[in-house]
């Protein structure tokens, strides 16, 4: 029998990246990356137009180019025929969102609308949306709207309302011009089929939709502004498709840009952290992923509904069908190390490092590990940008106790790591309180991979195991499984989770000395984080308002 | 008519150092420098013995080279003749303590004591005596004893009766041989004249001696160590002169030694920050000197005896007679900036700063001064290394509030400056609550000199007025002023101090605007600071004790 492949796309922030997968065995046979032409507009558009402050917007033809060049890419690596291919899945940041007509062409394509920034596409990063994001916020709270806790009790600027709301004040033009405002994840699901589908992850994590009570009401959306009265139905579709299911098949036009045959399988778009899940073999409760880049993304499943304060959100069947999967956050974790190598690492460790041959982090990360739980008599709060869950707070900053004059780069730099450790086990904390289990850890992403101090720590810190992913590409892998499991393949998703999921053999176990010592500096964070975190000291908020005061003088 | 000089020799940490000063003008016609040779023995002893830690002993016959080689070479420099010299005074730092035989002989020339660390002079900064000074201090409290009022409720471990009471507990062969305790600057005042005599403001400060009470009694020293009953007259002199007092003239010994004629009136010693009040021309109550190194010592005069919390000590006439003269503390200055660059700067700026032609610490300094107060959105505590008032508390460690990914190296830097300038608000306005008056600055010093952004936030958070010291040498200059009044040739001191003392024309003064918003820092510094430092939350301590605990195990 000749034997079957999937495909699986994973959007980032920068590159689009295809990973080809057999079905036997789960094996990543190929896998092309395809760099972004207009990468992160956060300046400027193509025309040479300044963008206001905090605004991120993409180029929705860049998306085409990934498919156009990837996909055949893969399948020459792999050697294998397009007969081959059992079906295809997608996955993107998130809300990446875009308005287009009727028939998916995105507004920005016309050349009457190229110098008008709310044409584009907006990446998930484009924080520019937040006055609109509180009003809709104090707007739910004030009519008492449920919905606002299945998402820790605040929207973020960074979802769907709050941007579709932006352009309707900033550009009324484009907004009345625009058929749907969509997710990029179904949009290039659409480009793949012609067929315009809503898959259940971003409508329940990012448009606040539940399968249970659909959208917010009329009179909510009319209070917010007359003219959302009929936004949904609208603008945003009311017609969404759980995960795992078949968004439909490549049409003629897609096949000619990427060498599938027509016909081929499209699973429902799905959402890269939410999607990483089954690549690392998750298909039960209880089992916690974090996906670790610059920022880290919490998921985990349960089987009841708990509302969890502090939380990015619930979405019944929004990680796998039968669950109700939740979603945290850090908003800085990766960044964090970077930003400390490139501020605050002085030049002798720079030279030694260099001499070592290593890179500067594996040098720092060396010296950190020679130092005991305890021994730098520092803590910190991870709080350089902002608290993500369970604080959502942005004006929030980071905080550090206990230095002396013999205090060393690297006692800083074990302080940051467990600083964000911590964090993560204030996120574990806060979701068992609430009626949510998290029994052990799974961790992705290059962090998670490269840095087994990390990992150590997270384990002493959170007393829980950890595993790591065992493909470099969880979100291509995972959106290959759902492909495979939408094209028919495999009858059960379990099944296709068992044979392509999967994490290294290593596993990180707490050493109990360690998690002593680290329960009592937990015991600690937690004093500061509560103080400084809940209003009952506000002075990291005030200094914000001096300095943002200053800075807007 | 013959122009007339005296000679200020200050002898500090590292070196001693002499200067010659024309007595009609206050000019400073020659200095020298001399280090000395065995340095500070915290490590080992010229035997090779291993000293135990914190021990920080110097040797005496350092101090008499100093006499020997730089007197001859101020002279020669100058162009004078010995005739010229009318008068002699010294300072040192305090409290440095040794033992003696009647004679002024230390017992560490002795052969046969030459490997005892008890025989050898024991440096301010030797910090092994804190378990003495615990003792005292709980004794004290016990006993209501109202001396320690005047010392801000605590005796430092660095003072003179810890010092004494680890000599008799460690060894007593050598307490007990030892005919008396002394200042090392009552010892080379001791040296220069063949005569003994114990100066007002080391006795005052340093051992917990005042005009109208005298020493602890009798019964507090029994209740000590019953060895101690009667410590005072013993090992201790009652015979303490007031400073600016002749304490004798150059015997004949010391001529040969010096080159300065048999006869030469030399002033009673002094201690060095003390000594500095005068040389920068302050004669009057309410004028703050800060002199400021690796920490900053603080010097205000009053009118009137206050007891103020939290401060070093007030002694009368311990700076100049008629006045009650206040000492204060911030133990991490200097120190702070020299942590910061070899542990925090990074290599592009150490690279950018040569490029320039700059030191690190300038470049930083002029990255600083484009910042506007505020601006960084930081605040820091100044406790890197413990806080010496008015928490009086060693154990207390660093803060840092509100970092973020945009926070650079300048904004930490300023950050730092700004904590040492809250510092020193705090001690001027708890002086202020306590009744003595703080109304204008002064300052001395290489940063003095040097950091003129230091200088005017200074003047801006403290919201008064500074002037610098017109002597690189403030220390040094002021022995020469008490060498000129005790030797005659001004009537007043007042007098001497009127032509000698200096500033420099530069005036700092406090921008309305900059002090307007550190009003609103330092309010916040206040918080954390109570918080923090008085015992609301003890989580700094709670660190330093996990901190010591994974250190020791």
């Amino acid at each position: 029998m000749e034997r079957k492949f999937s495909v699986g796309i994973d959007f980032g922030t920068l590159s689009g990246r295809a990973v080809l997968v057999a079905l036997d065995n789960g094996e990543e046979v190929a896998s092309a990356v395809y760099e972004y032409p207009h990468g992160v507009m956060d300046e400027k558009l193509p025309s040479g137009l300044r963008l206001p402050l905090d605004f991120a917007l993409q180029h929705p033809g860049d998306y085409l180019q990934v498919l156009e060049r990837t996909i055949p890419e893969v399948m020459k690596l792999g050697g294998v025929k397009p007969s081959q291919i059992a079906g295809v899945g997608i996955d993107f940041t998130a809300c990446t969102m875009l308005p287009v007509y009727a028939d998916g062409t995105p507004l920005c394509f016309e050349e009457k609308y190229a110098d008008r920034p709310h044409a584009y596409v907006k990446l998930w990063k484009h924080h520019a949306a937040q006055p609109q994001a509180d009003r809709i916020n104090a707007l739910a709270r004030e009519m008492g709207e449920k919905w606002i806790d299945r998402y820790g009790g605040k929207i973020s600027s960074e979802w769907m309302f709050p941007k579709l709301l932006q352009i309707l004040e900033e550009d009324e033009e484009i907004y009345n011009r625009a058929d749907r405002m969509v997710e990029a994840a179904d949009w290039i699901v659409w480009m793949l089929t012609g067929k315009e589908t809503h898959n259940s992850c971003t409508a329940g994590y990012k448009a606040i939709w539940s399968k249970r009570e659909g959208y917010p009401s009329k009179a909510y959306f009319k209070a917010l502004d007359p003219r959302l009265e009929n936004v949904i139905g609208t603008k945003i579709s009311t017609d969404v498709i759980p995960l795992g299911s078949l968004a439909g098949t490549v049409s003629a036009c897609a096949a000619r840009l990427t060498g599938l045959p027509e016909g081929t399988p499209v699973a429902a778009a799905n959402v890269d952290a939410h999607v990483a899940v089954p690549a690392v073999g998750i298909n039960d409760e209880g089992k916690m992923l974090m996906i670790m880049g610059t920022s880290t993304c919490h998921i985990v499943m349960g089987t009841e509904e708990k509302i969890v304060p502090g939380m990015c959100g619930v979405t019944e069947d929004g990680v796998l069908p039968g669950f109700f999967g939740y979603e945290a956050g850090q908003s800085c974790v990766g960044d964090h190390f970077d930003w400390f190598v490139r501020n605050c690492v002085p030049e002798s460790y720079a030279k030694a490092a260099r001499e070592a041959g290593q890179h500067i982090q594996t040098y720092l990360t060396e010296k950190a590990r020679a130092l005991k739980p305890g021994e730098s008599g520092l803590l910190a709060l991870d709080w350089w940008n902002g608290n993500r869950s369970v604080l959502v707070d942005a004006d929030l900053t980071g905080v550090m106790l206990g230095m002396t004059l013999r205090t060393k780069p690297e006692d800083i730099y074990r302080a940051l790591i467990e600083a964000t450790a911590y964090g993560t086990r204030m996120i574990i904390d806060t979701f068992e309180e609430y009626g949510v289990p998290v029994k052990s850890l799974y961790a992705a992403g290059g962090i998670a991979e490269k840095n087994s101090l990390m990992m150590q720590i997270y384990s002493d810190v959170t007393g829980r195991e950890i595993r790591i992913s065992g493909s470099p590409q969880a979100p291509a892998l995972g959106s290959a499984i759902f492909g495979a499991y939408a094209g028919g393949y495999f009858k059960k998703l379990g099944d296709a989770i068992r044979v392509m999921g999967k994490v290294k053999e290593i596993v990180y176990r707490p050493d109990p000395e360690n998690s002593r010592i680290y329960d009592r500096l937990y015991a600690e964070y937690k004093i500061i984080h509560d103080e400084f975190g809940r209003g009952q000291n506000d002075i990291l908020k005030r200094l914000k308002a001096i300095h943002r005061g200053v800075h807007n003088a």
